[in-house]
């Protein structure tokens, strides 16, 4: 027996750390095979982040979106999922530690994922908040509310306004769908819910650093998101680059200044590094751990990397490709057939990427879609959001649940999740650390 | 002005304190009336307590049995809400103290409900769990699952099992529904998802001081519901009173003790006071405020109390009515029809409570039920207690959310929402507080 209570088997173990997207997609393909399968996660649940700013924004609860790894896991042979912290790797012992003790590996896979990338701007990193998890998303959540029932208060016409404006930085899909669902709660709900305020001066702004936003999608893509955005009364800012917030104003690289009580940094993100397997060496640029075709982190022949954490260098993505579900999701079954195949002395197969294109949604009835080799947008592509979105989610009663909220809150211009359950401002800002 | 920017009015205005079942039906009473309603509340939705145990056994989200109290008051002219913690009544001045600033009254309504009673045992406040409120009862379910992921890592066997052992005390309905879902976790879910730890010893115990358990309904009731309880696993004990608890060992007035984990007290609740209104003369037992049949508190033509923290004596109930949904709603209603009596000079009229019976359930196709002139057991009360808790629940979405949930729970013997959004341990604990 390890110190995590697994019992030693006849099967080569494997570690995967992260029950990501790429993590479970691998653990599924590992399912019936003959190896012992050791699961390692901080949360117990699987987080379906591309819905995150739904959560965020009261359309959806949080449970909707997560789903019990171990139900994921039920059912499966010699697979242990452990609830645990990974604090480092040793790969002289080939041992992993965490905060309930270490368990050493045959072969270990990295799937830990991103988390919110501040590019060392500290101030910002305790001002701001960020979107990278439920609880994170619990926090703006209640954020959002409580400035609206504070703005309520004050006679100061500066303050209130200020805690009705919100700038959102980083015009990628996060920050587009945040300001979009933002604009909907303006217009839909906040003259309803708060009738003695003027919420007519909420501000909802984007500010995008390069010239346009989307920029991992078509032109076209780009220049529709940016007016359905206007459509629905946000302010997007291009060519402009936050540069400080001290929880008050927000400063950038023009003349340009917000006064803001919210500032939501959807700017960057960056891999999750552990300790022992964070040489130099081995890091690309946004701390991404190098990895060949068949995901093998350079230098081990036992130790492997999907998903955001790895880079893989291809003549189509020089820089490795993107950092959504996609890529992870394939890399996952990937490296699962790999491993049956080394474990079976057989060869491995190079990981080919199928690029199924790219999508982002706006509103009600606006969505662009980048297909490989169609591209549209508006009502149809909104349509195909949500399809895709519903099939990728997992569980039956997450799909369930999450579709009959969709038409509910379609049908009533309506999002009943706006609760504070706990209060942000109690608690400590948790808006840099992974939590 | 006043300090929370609530404009003065040509009608008179009434200050309800509590967004609970007393406090929104008054609302609603009120809606279309010539006054000005001021409703304030900690929290900026109402709760459904009769379902808390769900939301702490992972059945349900806590999301879908919350409602935004803003959207209740949605289109009632002249109503105004306020995110505000009550800390002081001043029957002098006619005002009340809030967090956010004072404002005047014209009248006043207590409804601010209920808390945990633990009878002056700060040993168990502190180490026990409480579950009043969603904050309260998502810490249960955290803590809950965080004692399994625990008792799987260790080799102690009187830990393991003291991990695995649930002491609640309380034999009313919320102990008992408690209970039942529990151990048809015990049965259904454990299993599968632990198939590393030995769940069969897992313990359930339900441990009441009387001679039987649900003491408020009729004799039958308690007999049956202690059968299925028995017939589930639950551990039933009766006539043993909870002394002491130390985080690790429970003590009782007999032989009896208890190693666990976790405590759940469900043995008792008491009203809230407010400082101000909270003179000895005023109280009665269980800190009730004692009003007439008008609900008028004594000494006080202006200031009212419905629902929990009111004592009305009659024949019937000579100790006030029980504090639970029913009275709550019917006295909010009763008191919004005498109010606007009152305003238009007409006399009021005493309230008369219809008791429409009670009910708890047990688990799958078991629950008891008394009505007025009949009582029965088994799966049609387990219907019964479905239909009437969806009837309660307010908003549509709700309902439905609610009712997918339980078919899906009821088909498939499971409970999805079995998530540690925020681990239990790692938070002070609240259960002593109204949080």
């Amino acid at each position: 027996m390890s110190a995590m209570n697994i019992p030693q088997s006849s099967f080569p173990r494997i570690i995967i750390i992260g029950g990501g997207f790429g993590g479970i997609a691998l653990a599924k393909k590992l399912s019936k095979k003959e190896v012992q399968v050791v699961l390692l996660d901080r949360h117990n649940y699987h987080t379906f982040q591309p819905l995150l700013y739904q959560v965020s924004t009261g359309g959806l609860e949080p449970d909707s979106i997560a789903y019990p790894i171990r139900k994921v896991l039920q059912g499966y042979p010699n697979f242990y999922f452990r609830l645990a912290e990974v604090s480092k790797i040793d790969t002289e012992r080939k041992s992993v530690e965490t905060n309930i003790g270490s368990i050493e590996y045959d072969y270990l896979v990295v799937a830990a994922g991103s988390r919110t990338n501040f590019f060392g701007n500290k101030a910002i990193e305790k001002k701001g908040m960020a979107m990278k998890t439920i609880p994170q998303s619990l926090n703006l959540r209640s954020l959002i509310l409580e400035n609206f029932e504070q703005a309520l208060l004050t006679d100061d016409l500066h303050e209130r306004d200020a805690l009705m404006n919100f700038v959102i930085v980083g015009g990628g899909p996060t920050g587009v769908e945040l300001a979009g669902a933002l604009a909907e709660i303006k217009r839909g709900i906040l003259p309803k819910d708060y009738p003695d305020l003027d919420t007519r001066r909420a501000q909802i702004n984007l500010v995008q650093g390069s010239d346009r936003i989307l920029p991992a999608m078509s032109e076209i893509a780009s220049q529709k998101a940016e007016r359905f955005l206007e459509g629905l009364g946000v302010n997007v800012w291009k060519n402009i680059r936050v540069m400080d917030y001290d929880g008050k104003r927000v400063t950038t690289d023009t003349k340009t200044i917000f006064d803001t009580a919210t500032l939501i940094w959807t700017a960057g993100v960056q891999a999750v590094n552990i300790p022992g397997l964070d040489g130099k060496e081995l890091l690309c640029r946004g701390n991404r751990l190098k990895v060949n075709r068949f995901h093998q982190v350079e230098g081990f022949d036992e130790i492997f990397a999907i998903g955001d954490v790895a880079q893989m260098e291809t003549e189509a993505f020089p820089h490795g490709h993107p950092m959504m579900a996609q890529p992870a999701i394939q890399q996952g079954r990937s490296l699962g057939e790999n491993l049956v195949k080394l474990l079976e002395g057989k060869p491995m197969k190079p990981f080919v990427y199928r690029d199924k294109g790219s999508m982002a949604t706006v509103g009600r009835n606006k969505a662009v879609v980048d297909l490989p080799h169609v591209k549209f947008q508006g009502v149809f592509a909104w349509f195909v959001w949500m399809f895709v979105h519903l099939y990728f989610l997992i569980g039956f009663r997450n799909r369930l649940v999450v579709f009959i909220n969709w038409v509910y809150n379609y049908v009533r211009f309506d999002r009943e999740a706006r609760l504070i359950i706990r209060p942000f401002k109690k608690q400590y800002r948790v808006s840099g650390r992974r939590s």
